[in-house]
């Protein structure tokens, strides 16, 4: 199985990863993660990128805040499919972080997911992985199917709570 | 190779979604179109995306405006990743659009592009057929070196003109 | 008198759930309150509203967050009235659940109330259901007057305190 | 059946009842169109909310821009469901108008359409009167159905397109 | 010398409304304090403003938050100048009071201040009435002068804080 | 009576000054018009807004787009009370010069109009110079008669045409 | 004199670049401009700002718009001043683009002006460089009395047409 | 070496301005530290400004919240470049400040860094002075080194942990 990088720009994106590690964790995926700063070691996150492909990775994930290039540099150093995370900064509640990485120009594509979500990035990260590993696609649909049961679990309590 | 499922909410999208076939023509990769609405035909919107893995598709593309549910209505019922495309409605440029289909729940992740990046959203298809078809990753690769040629022409040209 | 169905996309929702459940016990009005996801229970949601016309429903208020697409998922599958709360997640202040809930396209239309708006979800349905139920307007009418009557009282005391 | 009564607070607003009144022509439902500002005749607007009930109608659909005020003063002084549209002015897209008629206090709800959305505003008040009127509820389900079926018609047409 | 006239949507915007009371308080200024609601008290709003003048009102302010029409309405029953005060509410930061509170159709100008800016309202207050009082326009000068020296003595605090 | 002052950044905003002199034109009311910059001209904005009390003027109106500082700097320089107008700028729709218009500091207030308000602005500088001129007060509400007549007329005509 | 490199990202930001560039011919100062892309020729990119002190560059701005990480790009690679010309796009007047460029995390700043700027960013650029050259600092101080004596004429002119 | 010029609007702001002076005092700088207003100290500000350059200073940093006018007003009076600093207030998480201080009219550039961005204004202050003092450049230099070899040794814990 081709691994998953996870790169993020700043330790303090360590909270979003630790969600994205986890449900990596939850299918026994193989997986690398890395502190890589688009602009204080540009070199580093370029030559990472440029050379996943060759060192067995099959999805990048790229987690940063504010002006969130990094997702974006990755992108443009391999072919291999980006998902980017826009991570919630001090100020502007992430919206800075979204804007930064789903505005890519034309040739260069991120797939973007929803700010700080870790376990998302995850999930799509797998569900691109499965399309070559039908365990991986029947697990996929297993916690699917746990999911719903959470919320049908949770329904049945509340019918119960507010039958009236 | 599997198929690529394009899906649009209107077709007043079909302008994004041109410039996507454009790409797949490009490359000559297998697809089909489809005119499916959330919300005015939901069960066929939820049948195409529940049959379509079995159906040979591998990668869904989802295009809508406005309170766009159409990605995630399409993520809901498979988990083969589906790609979002916010396309710009008569108000609002496309936030409401680009917000509706980034800002999806834990579980069900949408890779989203930038709003109207029918072009991209191809793109990041092929890129991830792309994990299982070396000949296909040679062409995306070949694609990044004929778009970087062009703007080193171009930058050649404006070194040109404005030397001083 | 025909019942409120109340619909919620996660248990999280629920504070907002129960300031709507809070009016509509202060009515004696009759309702069943249900967690069903648009996203990871689409059939059920479906359902739900498919059904809700003839399991003696009158009208819908669903509440959710993020891409808040709840409220528009059971509005495509029943042509009752269909309330929509957004609700605000961990980032955007909710901005993200409005959009998605009130820019619905042409056809499908979703009633939208303020960010987190419970107790107005349920004061409009109830003003729904009271045009066939003269007993319900009289009671919103009183409920009015006594919404009134607090802030002249409240217009009262703060008189007194600010005499200058 | 009861009429529906339709405001605007300016004649600039009018291309968005027009479709509002085209609805409910298609449907053959009694109406009213006034002009009423919330400003500038704000005890007609008032007068108007407050007589509604007693002169037949069963819902009020205000259309207003910028400061939109109209649909919120209109709900003021009447207990019937109010549908608020927020209208695009000059500038700013409509984000004005949305915000003015959608975050109204505990109380006083709007049932607030997407901006601009006219059809969606005639759509939800046949919806609201249906809840007593059968036959309005199956000329509503016809709708949909056609509605189904042009969608349809267009994926037909998509689909032979786009035959690869 | 005439009378300000402050009123406030509901007893939550109270630590606004004492700023402005502070300001006046310090100048001397004579006001009275009102809780009126434009949804809720609709009436007594019309009628405060629609009698303000004759009782010896020079000026009102108006504070609100969410859908702050109170402002607005108060304005469009009177041509006494109407400060705008909007109000930080639950979500979104103001900007919807803002946007409801300045945006207001020709005709009917709110002249609105910051967002919860209450000592600014009150100072504007008197600005307007020290038109026909030199002795008004003095204190408001020499406050002027009091804050400049607040600012040259942090000034001179800071300057020998920082000498490198 | 006393002058109006208005005072624009740049000669691009005279659309928006033009609607402000039509209300005074029409309202036979003093004033004087200025181009003065914040930015190019600093020293000539301090200067006529220091000196406007002297030389006769009650109210100063200061429109400029972008980061609109000129109202805000007008307002650092006299008592006078300062009503600004936020300009519509090549991008933003005004949402720039609106924020850096109204969001002004404690002890600095600045009556802000809505974007590109020129009338309003108008109109407001006569309410307040009203306070002392009881013919102008009388004027100011036969105008909102006036206005009031166009409302109620177009009503008339609206009513007719959409009599079902 | 040290020269300013000016880098777009696309020749679609020509428009912009082209008002730079006009600056700097009044100017005389010397230039060159290029065109690279932070995505498509990520390495000339990097390249040109690693040497550009080498090559006798003193300061270097750089236009892009959507998610414009060019003046991110080339200010990690380089301690110069950069500066940094948020560019329109198709969607959102630049918000995207400002954001990208301006919110740049702690150690590599970008110096932002305003969107579509590019006069601006040359002038700026100029002023770093007078810094050691006094006859620039001279030409700059007369440009800004050039500029004043505009605001000046069209005062004059405006003064004299609304003689009132 | 020329001093940096720093000046904020407010003590408020005092903790962004620490962390300007904590990189300044690092690379052992030399600079003043100011607090003038726009609003409350024009003139003061505007002195500063103009004998910023007779004084030995070479670049200015200003500081500012809301309608943040401190960075554009001081550079309206220097030719000095000027560097501006949003801070946030307490709402709208500094885009108010931000707007105000980036969207500067043409002819006055302010060179804006992320909002509360203290240590990146000062990095730039010296990045400028940096020109004409190759010392000062090397010690730049070795602090990217640093800062990237922070990143590395993050890396290295992070990847250690991560194994898998």
């Amino acid at each position: 199985m081709k691994k998953i990088g996870i790169v993020m720009g700043s330790v303090s994106d360590m909270p979003v990863i630790e969600k994205a590690v986890a449900v990596l964790d939850e299918f026994g995926a193989p997986y690398e993660v890395r502190v890589l700063s688009a602009h204080r070691t540009p070199e580093e996150a370029r030559a990472f990128a440029a050379l996943a492909k060759d060192e067995g990775f099959g999805v990048l994930i790229a987690a940063a805040g504010m002006a969130a290039h990094l997702a974006g540099a990755v992108a443009a150093n391999t072919t291999l499919p980006v998902i980017g995370i826009p991570c919630k900064g001090p100020v502007l509640d992430g919206i800075d972080a979204l804007l930064s990485t789903v505005q890519m120009p034309s040739g260069i594509p991120v797939a973007t997911v929803a700010v700080n979500a870790g376990a998302n990035a995850a999930l799509l990260s797998l569900q691109i992985l499965a399309l070559s590993d039908e365990a991986l696609a029947k697990k996929l649909e297993e916690k699917r199917r746990r999911d719903a049961e959470k919320v049908l679990a949770a329904d049945m309590e509340v019918r119960a709570r507010f039958q009236k």
